[in-house]
């Protein structure tokens, strides 16, 4: 069974969100009400072998990765972290110092985003380490949550940083050796990635966003949901970085590949008008330090497509599937 | 690393809570502020070969059983659930039958208990089937959450049904072949727990509740957990039922250890004042057909004690560390 097609049921079997879920399965993260302000609530697993490998990284930083992944989804929704729940599987023969660098991590990671590790679980089993997080959050006063449905036709895409630069770094990890110089950038962006808070909070005051996903399954995948949920198309004009390209060549990889294909970049993909962020291009680059790529526009006629010198050409998302390796 | 020694660690590292978390790791559920009412967070996960066995029953049934676990927390603290987020990981051979049967269980036991899942994540790995299951409710109007560290001295101890009865079932199913008459109440209490809502909310309306745990370690462990958090001791003096006798003698069994050591009842163990727990006894019997049974009594001498006809014995409570069997 795929994790795609489960999901798929499993929204099926619940049928449409009653009170007090409002956003359920099929969003970033769920939005509940009933209190004060809408709690928004996300839940992700990170299993050795597949999400992650202790020779890459050691556990706290392993841990730290687990937190900002799991915060992204609430970043990606407009909502501030408020607290962190945690369940750690380990594996019977994991050594005491790596249990407790792993816990120092993600007390560490979720106090420094002002959510407190407040519970979880722990399991001693059979299996590689395994952390699955929830994490809370709120929406801050007058905010409605972000969400994947409501791209328009007419609006550009945007995306906050270059997407498949984790996948390059994933690479460049899997084939071992010294990390070429191209490459680190890539690197750095698959074990150290970052939610965007920060990000989302800029653009949100400035302009007035339109959909927002994070990019976790990659540019394909991840538009691929936002151009469903919001019962769309897009056209893309993709501009590689130079960076980006000479990343590619290092590794002998196709650009469009890379670019549209499983990523883990958790940056913050986003629909807007155009003459809305163009101004804050510059502003954006300096204060972030990195680009806010315009990829292409939204569109009424349905499907992802890409924009050649000679017409267009329809691709097929392919959404991230982790396997492991 | 051991379960409660790591957990010990993540509590020493985090310190005090602080706001929004008003009770943080160390009770059966975190509660935290700043909503109209205070939420209440729990998480858990049940792992197969661990925790369940789908050769003892199928995924349907294990899904509930999840359910009733998780949402057992909750009920220990008074609260109501509100909302179910569940993570899956699969090993990669599982079918997609039972992935679905499994998703079907999940959905139907939230949706029966107001708990409709909400969200999740589902992973496919190399390793055993895994739940971890997060359950979010809150309080209702004007109650304070039951916590394990209220327990005073001169309280009596009572718990709802009989301590030891899961353990007794999971041995039975352990042990393969047909189940005697004697082990088919203990089989079904391990296989099917349930939730205790119910249950709280009578006793919350009839008396003072002490401090309230839900009996997941066994009685030894979670009384220790009261103990330790209230700062008091207890003497029991443990009145086996004529049928727990009946069972343990089936199996082989000691009594006292089967009544105070590892076992899931998911029942509820209470402390409050004697006068006000007796005249409950026969309707509480009669309304959720078992025994509302008086343990022994809370003083102010620390430890665990055993009342013996000829004068007092210390027990020390082995907490539950689940291991792979």
């Amino acid at each position: 069974m795929k994790e795609f097609s489960f999901i798929a049921a499993i929204r099926r079997m619940l049928g449409p969100a009653r009170a007090p879920v409002q956003v359920g399965v099929g969003d970033d993260a769920a939005v509940l009400t009933g209190s004060r302000r809408p709690q928004v609530v996300t839940m992700d697993t990170q299993i050795e072998g597949i999400h992650f490998r202790l020779e890459w990284q050691p556990p706290r930083a392993v841990a730290a990765r687990a937190v900002e992944i799991t915060l992204s989804d609430l970043a990606a929704m407009g909502a501030r972290p408020k607290a962190l729940f945690v369940a750690v599987s380990f594996p019977e023969n994991l050594q005491s110092r790596a249990a407790l660098a792993l816990a120092r991590g993600l007390c560490a990671a979720g106090n420094r985003r002002g959510a407190p590790v407040a519970g979880g679980n722990v399991a001693v089993y059979q299996g590689p380490l395994a952390l699955t997080l929830t994490a809370l959050g709120e929406l801050p006063p007058g905010r409605t949550a972000f969400l994947r449905s409501a791209a328009r036709p007419g609006e550009a895409v945007y995306v906050t940083g270059v997407p498949g630069l984790a996948r390059l770094g994933l690479e460049a990890l899997s084939r071992r050796g010294p990390t070429p110089r191209e490459l680190r950038q890539g690197v750095k962006k698959f074990l150290q990635p970052h939610a965007c808070f920060e990000e989302l909070e800029f653009l949100a005051k400035k302009i007035r966003l339109g959909a927002v996903i994070d990019l976790s399954d990659g540019l394909g995948g991840d538009l691929g949901h936002v151009l469903e949920a919001s019962a769309v198309g897009a056209e893309l004009e993709p501009r590689y970085p130079p960076s980006f390209l000479r990343a590619c060549r290092c590794l002998g990889l196709e650009p469009e590949e890379c670019f549209l294909g499983p990523s883990d970049d958790y940056e913050l993909l986003f629909t807007a008008r155009q003459g809305q962020v163009e101004p804050l291009v510059a502003v954006f680059k300096k204060r972030f330090r990195r680009d806010l790529l315009r990829l292409g526009r939204i569109s009424s006629r349905r499907g992802l497509w890409i924009l050649t010198p000679t017409g267009r050409r329809r691709v097929t998302p392919r959404s991230f599937e982790h396997t492991t390796s």
